[in-house]
């Protein structure tokens, strides 16, 4: 069988090419809703597939964003492309979503097959570091979106943040208001790339306190190993500790894997404190208490964001900031 | 700044635009390596865009796959999609992702944008209701392998799948080998389509070795919650049961959560066996024993298999299926 053709479609349904053409596109024509109704059907019974590009070309539009993510199976990355795949789909956009596997040069090809693709905007997730797919964007006139991570040295740019010092801050306090004083912190080690900004600001706050303890602050890779690995260190030291706040839920959840294994209870001796919010936290028992992020919110915001930069209604450098806040579960005690 | 053309390359390095394009196409043209060099080196400076839909009229190729599947939020995708990634990656092909949010129409629409994006090829995970996608694939005559769930009615397909059955009886072999006589089974319940396999199969077999206990066999939603409501069915039965199989981990995990808050030991009073080895196994703490589905090898031989269709190495019908095998981690004495 072959390709069904607007010509196709018009003959079946008696009616001239444009009109059938017209009506696909949406556009103002004078004909009855039955005519109009059968064109639709019979495009859809015939399988008939618009050429996207011959689209794009004439309407200059396909209805469709990309999400570019440095890693597709860490769940905050996965939690947050559905959320902005349900909002596109409330807009009518489709989301077709590419992952850079935490490398610089995966990422400005990504950033080529979109634009080559055409859709009509991008939210990307940089991994960090100083890459071209910016500048690309830029030059080549695609509206984007950064999202989560900032880049380095890059200013004015339209982007969709959450405030990691207020959400330090609001994990401190938690804790000191659970007659936690003696606190750990692991942050989480980037390769290559400037300390954990999380880590900077538990130290600043907490020296604020009078709290700071200096021995049991560690800096590990991002994973459950890591935090395994964080938390033996501190319990290597001579401290007595209160509580261990991490840097990111997945090393929480190593940290409480290695307290249960030395059977230390989970929050009788220590409590912890994790980061983020994603689906995993309620999975373990005990459930994490955790700094939330709105991942939700982060994806629906910026693909708004982008749909208003796309519709030309935003101006440039928007920054929206998201407040996290206190997910209380049964780690902190 | 403007989009960079053949032109600007063609200036810039002082030849002709035909000598810019049929390098950047590489095609075979007699240039000095120098000159080549020169060329590839101004298009990356200068960010030049190909037009993948000009290139694919002339080469018939955009060295792009698609992906599509029910649910990127569920790890077991999220996982497959990275496999198939770094895969395509090696073979010089980017993959783009589309997820159905597990809606039949949502499914239609991403097999129609994809065709029209003008991939290569696409790799579906369906959501197994009959659907009008893997139709119209077929007419347009679009390469693609269905990965993971059968669709029903469906027969002649190119498609790589896992054992059901042999993983079911390699998961009852090696509870009686670990002493395990009164079993539970949890299935995943299925909106509108038919009993979970590995239900089925678990009755078969059970039924063969003498040892099928109607009571203590329910139907859940594959979900957290799922997993702690067959459990807590079990446990309201008179039955002593030694072990509880699960119909997928995600399930397992309810039902530790379950068990562990009745203060009910495991493996000691009660073993648990889950379905699929989901990274989130070693997670929680006891670390998940289940039956692993080779995620990585599904990813990997399914995309092998696309791109031998896609350079029509494959004949048509082509059925890859793989074998599970044993994870054994802490949750089985």
């Amino acid at each position: 069988m072959k390709k069904a053709t607007l010509l196709d479609i018009a003959k079946a349904v008696n009616v001239s090419k444009t009109t059938v053409s017209l009506v696909l596109n949406n556009k103002n024509i004078n004909v009855s809703e039955k005519t109009r109704k059968e064109i639709l059907d019979t495009a859809k019974k015939l399988n008939y597939i618009p050429n996207s590009l011959a689209r794009g070309l004439s309407t200059k539009k396909t209805n469709t964003i990309g999400f570019i993510v440095p890693d597709i199976e860490n769940p905050y990355f996965s939690e947050m492309a559905k959320a902005i795949e349900v909002e596109a789909e409330k807009l009518g956009y489709s989301m077709i979503l590419c992952n850079t596997l935490n490398s610089v040069e995966k990422e400005e090809k990504n950033a080529r097959l979109l634009m080559s693709k055409l859709v009509d905007g991008v939210i990307i997730c940089p991994i960090g570091e100083k890459s071209n797919s910016i500048n690309m964007l830029k030059i080549n006139d695609v509206p984007f979106v950064v999202l989560d991570r900032k880049i380095i040295g890059e200013k004015i740019i339209n982007g969709v943040f959450c405030d990691n010092k207020y959400g330090i801050k609001l994990g401190i306090d938690y804790l000191i208001k659970n007659n936690k004083k003696s606190i750990g912190f692991i942050g989480g080690k980037r390769e290559g790339r400037e300390v954990d900004p999380r880590l900077t600001y538990f130290c600043e706050v907490a020296n604020q306190y009078g709290i700071l303890k200096k021995e049991i602050i560690f800096e590990e890779e991002i994973s459950l190993i890591g935090g395994i690995m964080g938390t033996e260190k501190i319990l290597k030291t001579e401290n007595k500790v209160d509580a261990i706040f991490y840097s990111s839920d997945i090393m929480a959840i190593g940290g409480i894997k290695s307290l249960m294994r030395k059977d230390i209870s989970i929050p009788k001796d220590i409590s912890i404190l994790g980061y983020d919010n994603i689906g995993i936290c309620s999975y373990i028992e005990p459930e994490l208490t955790t700094i939330g992020q709105p991942i939700y919110e982060m994806g629906k915001e910026s693909l708004n964001l982008l749909i208003d930069i796309i519709n030309s209604n935003a101006s440039n450098g928007k920054e929206i900031i998201l407040k996290p806040y206190i997910v209380e579960r049964q780690t902190v005690k």
